[in-house]
């Protein structure tokens, strides 16, 4: 079978086009979510109306019987952040209420001026979601100016095109936080939702809300670059915690915050913030077990430490590999929806009983970074602090993506729809990292290679035993990686240098990394980009070509 | 004849649907834009491919040699901004250019994944804009997937709804820049412009470039509240500066910085920022004249400050209002492109030589809030900086909105129908002014209510003579203001109280004010709204009805 025929093995079976059958939906609660929906409130649909969690928790009542309240982070909170108020222009909005009122308060442009009659897009019917497919199956979605007031749809391009609010239109957030529900059933009862720009800026402003200049937040030892540099402007700086195949080691955590000297970490006071890639984490490819976020999570309530979890890749969790088998064979994808569901590692938001974790996700790696849509999801209070930054620097996403994505997720999937389609992409991911893996075991030399299959994510991570190297005796290990990098350009493969994703670069370099990803390229260029690197290795390290 | 008239007395007057007829363009130079562009690199139409402002700029070669290079701002940049540096992942993306080179280096995602075949919106033909004519005669633009590598267009979706630079995406930024030159001719060689996803966002991160907690900011003495609430979580607080009809004065400006006493405003140093609203400002509709702006910026060299010229009303500039006129003759409509922009107050931006304006531009008042699309321009040491941190925060914006946007305004409409849509808004938002002045005249008392007519923007500002008020011996201002507001309330009218965008909320509170928008409402709620007001105000001074 061709590589790209994993498309097909989406255990999605029904060819009538009708899309979710029942047997695969039978077992998520999507008719909790549309009972709940029955309830919802019509003046939240409207031009820059404020939106309630409450009316989006599916399950809010069974939850605050059960379920803890989140603790208040008030001690934590950086003077920026406790001197947001409010604003009296916005409060003005309660009038409006008033019957028979006319407003001339708020200055929003009339959306006549709005030089946009409809907005279309083209997009698969599930679960044909092929670009092949598209092009045979696909629905052209419409978004009419006056939808809303036609009674068309509960959004349009009069409300979206227009100023909304910093948590982003109700209509979206909405399908946000059901989805966020159905997904991790949080811990504790009084959590919410917020979009935001993208987990870019959201780092940026969680920063600014629980960190100050001199301090410093811990993370895996090799870490996201951007967030790095992020941090670095701000004064704050990353202390690496040792990880292994399952990333970040609890006890390594543990003992660097038990341990915490000040005078050793230029006076920083001890850490209060975890940033962590629980899932196919950047640069590693590690994704972090159930059994080892809940001895992580254990280890940051012991310290009273805020969880930053950063999923982008959440949803690109992978069927298991096994050395060897077909590429385009995965072995145990799931059945269902319900498997898909169950078959995800568990989240911290999911462990979290504290509201001590803001969890970052993203739509950019399952639907489109263009989007610029991303939402976190934490206590009231932390979300809604976030907001309050969102309403006076971001404000909420882009009207118009808003309004596509919720054509698409709410009004054409709907919940079954977009799982089905996270599905595929599960499936399509295994299939280019098993390429990846197929060609390694091909072409890089074990004896001085060596990686761990990754379960999630874009990224294999390889380790070069740089001892072996030639030039070890008398060259730096930077010096080494420098050298294996243009080798790598001189036999035509672009790799990323693992110093580039050091938590700490100011620390001893004792270690030899490549970063590669297998998200964007066409398979057979996957393979010989790895057969080119295997080469560039045999020639750096003296060693004879094997295969 | 109709309120709504005014549409169709905007002066352009081919009735064949051909946009744009040489008459209207011939005094522009759209010409050398269209020569320009011939010989721009293709390169930067790629996925996240970097932009160069050296191929943007139409005339630089004679800028270089006529006009002077902006200064370096250096000492006046925060420490988070002068450590801003460059990412070792971003400058790898000079190895793609390798002849032949596989690239697993960057983690974007294939476009293959993007669940989006095509997007179509459906706009006005230039000049038939209104809502009407659009149902009959708009056009339906689509982009589809591909088109940048099947040669249909130079962008597309597998471009615009990937990750991009923080500058946007050099397609729009072309355009852009373009207009910005065509309607500005900033008064420096080395300008540049980036785009933000808002002017609220882009003064936040421009605020943390140039000031320090402690510090004070100069505006007008009623100013746009967000900005202040801004500003208060980063212990930035506003000095307020007298205003007239015009606007700022600059005896005023000038005699607070020359006499400038760090005792006297809590230790802060003398200001180095100046943040002005100057076409329609917000909340008090005032425009500064050509020679007012000129004065201000020689108060600005003077006291080497920098100006943030904040001017999302700068295209609502109206026609000239003679009271008493009807509300749908406009006096002295611009005839042409040419003449509409000869008769645009010149921006700082234009007057400057220093690059010591920052302007923000947004296309929220002129083509929809829900784009989130702006743009900063000032020198390009500035706006290099400011990008740096869009990469880290905001990034571009939205994929969705650009792509939207471009099709519309590059491909569709070009410079000259952009400017033909703005020419309608002018003679739009004429109107609306026109109705709320004459209703104003009709039912407003003269004996305590008084108004300047606003010459841009989207408020009227009502000064009431508190004085008069029967209360006016035993209550505060504040007092007064309160009472005229819920009386206002009770006779179903919401306005804005003036006290909600006072500079500095601290100072003594002196003067009575109402902010009225006719932005929104239909022409006859306007005037019912206005009547109500007059109303309540009657009830609250005692006055007799008279008309």
């Amino acid at each position: 079978m061709a590589p790209h025929a994993a498309t097909e093995t989406t255990a999605i079976t029904d060819t009538e086009g009708i899309p979710l059958p029942n047997p695969l939906t039978a077992k998520i609660p999507i008719n909790d979510i549309l009972n709940r929906r029955a309830k919802a409130q019509q003046a939240q649909w409207g031009v820059a109306a404020p939106t309630s969690m409450d009316a989006f928790r599916i399950n809010r009542q069974q939850q605050q019987e059960h379920k803890p309240k989140a603790k208040r982070w008030d001690h934590y909170l950086s003077h920026e952040t406790t001197s947001r108020t409010g604003s009296a222009l916005k409060d003005a909005a309660k009038w409006l209420g008033t019957p028979g009122i006319i407003s001339l308060g708020g200055g929003l442009p009339s959306s006549e001026y709005f030089p946009f009659a409809s907005l279309s897009i083209k997009v698969p019917q599930a679960p044909f979601f092929s670009e092949a497919a598209t092009a045979q199956s696909g629905t052209l979605l419409t978004a009419g100016k006056h939808d809303l007031a036609e009674g068309l749809s509960i959004f349009d391009i009069a409300t979206a095109f227009n100023y909304g609010q910093g948590s982003g239109a109700a209509q979206l957030l909405r399908w946000i936080s059901e989805h966020t529900e159905l997904v991790h059933e949080p811990g504790y009862a009084d959590w919410a939702c917020t979009m935001t720009v993208g987990s870019t800026a959201a780092l940026d402003m969680l920063l600014r809300m629980f960190t100050r200049a001199g301090d410093v937040v811990v993370s895996e030892e090799y870490t996201f670059a951007s967030a790095v540099d992020t941090m670095r402007p701000l004064g704050v700086r990353v202390a690496g915690v040792a990880v292994d195949a399952e990333g970040m080691l609890p006890a390594a955590l543990d003992g660097l915050l038990e341990a915490w000297d000040p005078a050793a970490h230029a006076g920083a006071r001890k850490p209060r913030v975890l940033y962590t890639v629980p899932s196919g984490q950047n640069p590693t490819g590690a994704t972090q077990s159930g059994a080892r976020r809940a001895a992580l999570y254990a280890v940051c309530r012991k310290h009273d430490v805020i969880v930053f979890e950063d999923e982008p890749y959440y949803f690109l969790q992978m069927d298991p590999y096994s050395a060897g088998a077909e590429a385009d064979t995965p072995a145990a994808a799931p059945a269902s929806l319900a498997e898909f569901l169950d078959a995800l590692v568990p989240s911290y938001l999911h462990l979290d009983t504290d509201g001590r974790v803001v969890r970052l996700d993203s739509f950019s790696k399952v639907l489109a970074p263009g989007t610029r849509i991303g939402w976190i999801t934490g206590s009231e209070q932390i979300v809604g602090l976030f907001r309050k930054h969102a309403d006076l620097c971001t404000q909420g996403p882009s009207g118009v993506s808003q309004l596509m994505v919720f054509k698409l997720l709410d009004e054409h999937w709907g919940h079954g729809g977009y799982l089905a389609w996270l599905m595929h992409l599960r499936a399509e991911y295994t299939a280019r990292r098993n390429v990846i893996l197929q060609a390694a075991e091909q072409h890089l030399p074990r004896e001085v290679v060596q990686w761990t299959p990754p379960m999630a994510g874009m990224f294999f991570w390889m380790g070069l035993d740089w001892k072996r190297h030639p030039d070890a005796a008398s060259k730096s290990v930077m010096e080494i990686e420098e050298q294996v990098f243009m080798r790598s350009i001189e036999h035509g493969v672009l790799v990323m240098r693992g110093s580039w994703f050091r938590a700490d670069a100011d620390s001893e370099m004792t270690s030899l990394f490549f970063r590669a990803t297998f998200a964007a390229a066409p398979f057979d260029k996957i393979q010989e980009a790895i057969r080119r690197f295997g080469e560039a290795i045999r020639v750096e390290f003296g060693l004879v070509q094997t295969a």
